[in-house]
């Protein structure tokens, strides 16, 4: 049996550009010789459709796109996901399913047992578990068709669910198994992944075709990478990662491709920032973006990215010096345009600040200057910015580090304006990683924005350092408390000491109405700021 | 038995203090002769915990504040709410629990059953339902002890769940129902939790204890209104909305109170803002706000309201007139603020406002003034707010209502700045109704505020109505979509005109990636805008 890996970029919501590109890979594989095309989760209507889900009209289209799919296959069979309504008065109105389609109708609506409610996740918002298993026959065989997270709850050793759907179907001796996923990235994700996968070839002794959504939904970045993986746990195909692909792969004459080398890392945080950037645009129908350059590391990494996912001529530079700003940092930034050959302009700050001064005056009299004055300049630079993308039509791009998100060291309405947060999910620590990575063949981020010490430049000589731990050992706390969400006796037993423990856990605590603010962030790690990390504003816990 | 319903004012993670607030009614219960007394859900820690629940850390601290608590159960038993561990390997890590306490131990934990997950709801993100169902014995009496949403499934056409946990306890023959609750107010809520607590004992022929938590936590506003109501539908005894109380009742003596008169919906959407100004302030250790005075009737509104949580000195309002204000706006503003007698000050805006002109011109050149200077103005008055706030530390107030929420109609980083959104779920028509609620004993807002046409003066001669429907058919139409979750089809239905209907909906769903960026929203509306509605920034649904 031959069987096609449709990975494709799925825009949410957008019925008539989904439908024809599913319409379109169907044909495709068909041309190919496939017996069967398998879609990713919910491809018909977009992974995640949030609460579009609980409108009436919204599933109606999804079942309409459904049935106009149908009409594809006459000849060639095809799983695409779409919800479906439940027809029990108890319980959730819908269900997570998979259509199998065939001779032009639906022959058969498989629903997803395991609902992830957890970080990212959702589904038991929307969708009501199933309870009933049973395989799909097609041309002699048996298929078990699962969703997602229908097979991640093998081999497990602390598993989130009672249930193992695997485990029932296998009573019923299928041939094969199919799963259709929207799994979206983080730098690990990829490991997990196959082991989950080769976990389940393993135990059920059974070949899987695994098929995952490619592309980005705001902050979700899904990689792809779908497989065929064989029933001893051979990985038989491999679709790349970040971009689309359709593959017929024969399931009769599996051979082994050559050995898979998994980019490092910084290779895959580069390619799903590129493409988190490139999707926000496209599916929002901009083109142009702006951004600060001050000077400094983060900015000149945003700039890299967005030159590379909409091309260099369509990111603007804007250098917005004001007294405080060294000279160094305008020179780097214009090193940095010129090896980039990307546009800039320069819009000094001093005369709206000095304007704001003045009018401010008759009520800051002769009050020491403190964070009102350093705020003032950020927020003067946001709206200078603003007003550029106003005019221009750019949208403007956020450089906020996740080191910076996660203590607070940032202006809102300041350097915390932007459509996307780029690095948001992205620690300081690793920001060096990925500018080391951007000049791995030669220099474009000069060397000198590299290796100056960290500075917001909003008052004479200030360093980062002055009111903030060094960030190797800043990240090392966050990621600890952030990531793996250890407590201070569990970061004080590490070695950690403890006044700086409770200072930083309370800097991330107290903080948190300043993140609730902050533009959507790409996500790139396990646990990211964002929808997956929801946190009481109010909350007086450790803060 | 004399039950004590202690409605309580939680602070979230704040152990300490939820600790000595509960032991404090504890012990006033015991004097006033209780055998029990009946705190609300998770009332250890305060709900809506969200994620701090997934720190071991927290969880610990909950458990050792019951262990304090029990240790003052001597003599009078009591049953608070706090999370609990699962001992199973499979399924989520924690139960939401009642933890009877009696003799000075834990001698009960009693799990809940249906976790609600949808609008502002997310329990399944947590917990695991409970599937073993035991009543306590307490002094020659049966208790069936249930939290919040585990009555919820009873007399329900469209049952959200499969199981009913009341159909479970009622086999053991249990002599009084007990539920703790922590149920949110929205101006319906009321009707909907009294019709639940009286289709209880209706179906079960028993009497019911029924304690909320009362107090806001950011968005959410807890309203209190804890009941008993006798086995046949009999409100026995009514503790006070919007504030603490303990309350012994006597259930073997039980006398009809006088009949409750619920207060009007505008009445309490009134008490809920004000209280929920007030928390917010408090819980994070603030005093004194700041708003910009337009002129307007939103801004008005947000101005009594914030005077009535925190004083009138405490209330600092800034008129900052531009070029394109009205003398009348001034005028307006000047005798609100007299009406009241809070401070105020005055800061001209066009002096930052042509500084930024003149520092844009080499770019703006000669192009005709738009959205960007419009959106510069607003721009100006939230940097210099900020400013003041920042110096002086007060927080600032935002004044967005939700029929500008929903299409749009702000300025980012301009009048959408603000530590909290007063009116973001008080629709414009409902803004007329508070502000005639304000001057029921007499002119507080001035009548010229009330009738003048809303506009956003960022342009000479600028009314609401150039850009947008009238307020009264817009907030019909929104009314429909955002609450009611109707479509497109349904709402031509019903008689709206297609184009209306269709532009309408259009900028609802193009101006999400503005929402994303707002303030923390007081919720008074079954559906609000912040964390009970979640969509797509990217989707291209009816956008």
């Amino acid at each position: 049996m031959k069987v096609g890996l449709a990975q494709l970029n799925i825009h949410v919501g957008n019925f008539r550009a989904n439908t024809d590109k599913i319409i379109a890979a169907i044909q495709a594989a068909e041309a190919q010789g496939a017996d069967l095309v398998v879609f990713s989760e919910l491809s018909v209507c977009g992974y995640p459709s949030r609460d579009f889900l609980e409108f009436d009209d919204y599933i109606s289209k999804c079942i309409e796109a459904v049935n106009e799919i149908a009409q594809h296959t006459m000849n060639v069979a095809a799983v695409v996901g779409a919800p479906a309504r439940n027809p029990r008065p108890e319980g959730k109105d819908l269900f997570n399913a998979a259509y199998f389609l065939y001779q032009g109708k639906v022959q058969k609506v498989i629903h997803k047992t395991l609902l992830p409610t957890y970080d990212i996740f959702d589904e038991y918002r929307y969708f009501e578990p199933n309870t009933v298993f049973e395989l799909v026959e097609f041309k002699d065989r048996k298929l078990a068709i699962t969703i997602c997270e229908d097979i991640w709850n093998v081999g497990n050793e602390n598993p989130l669910y009672v249930a193992c759907p695997m485990d029932e179907l296998i009573k019923l001796q299928p041939d094969l198994m199919i799963n259709l996923s929207a799994s979206p990235f983080s730098y690990r994700q990829y490991h997990e992944r196959m082991s989950v996968v080769r976990a389940n070839c393993d135990r059920y002794q059974l070949p899987m075709v695994y098929v995952n959504q490619v592309g980005a939904q705001t902050e979700l970045i899904f990689d792809g990478g779908s497989v065929v993986v064989g029933a001893g746990g051979t990985l038989a195909a491999q679709l790349p990662f970040f971009s689309e692909e359709l593959r017929v792969v024969d399931l009769d004459d599996i051979r082994e491709p050559a050995p898979f080398d998994l980019p490092a890392p910084v290779s895959l945080i580069y390619d799903a920032l590129v493409l988190g950037i490139r999707d926000y645009f496209a599916k929002l129908g901009f083109k142009k973006a702006i951004l600060g350059l001050s000077g400094g590391i983060d900015s000149a990494l945003v700039l890299c990215l967005a030159a590379a996912a909409l091309g260099r001529d369509n990111v603007l530079s804007v250098l917005l010096p004001s007294a405080y700003s060294s000279g160094h940092s305008v020179d780097d930034s214009l090193a940095l345009v010129r090896n980039l050959g990307s546009p800039h302009e320069i819009i000094p700050i001093e005369e709206p600040f000095q304007s704001y001064l003045k009018t401010l005056h008759p009520f800051f009299k002769d009050l020491p200057a403190n964070v009102a004055e350093e705020n003032l300049q950020a927020r003067v630079r946001g709206t200078l910015l603003m007003a550029m993308s106003n005019k221009f039509g750019y949208i403007l791009l956020n450089t906020t580090n996740k080191s910076e998100a996660a203590v607070g060291y940032g202006t809102l309405y300041g350097d915390m304006c932007g459509g996307l947060a780029v690095l948001g999910d992205v620690y300081k620590t690793q920001v060096y990683e990925l500018a080391h990575y951007v000049n791995r063949n030669g220099e474009v981020i000069p060397e000198n924005i590299i290796t100056k010490a960290p500075s917001a430049e909003l008052r004479p000589g200030q360093k980062d350092s002055d009111s903030l731990p060094e960030y190797d050992l800043l990240d090392k706390v966050l990621y600890q408390y952030i990531e793996l969400r250890q407590g201070p006796k569990e970061l004080i037993v590490q070695g950690f000491e403890k006044t700086l423990v409770d200072r930083i856990l309370r800097m991330v605590n107290m903080n948190e109405w300043k993140r609730y603010q902050a533009p959507p962030i790409l996500r790139v790690s396990p646990k990211a700021f964002g929808m997956g990390r929801r946190m009481p504003i109010e909350g007086r816990y450790l803060g």
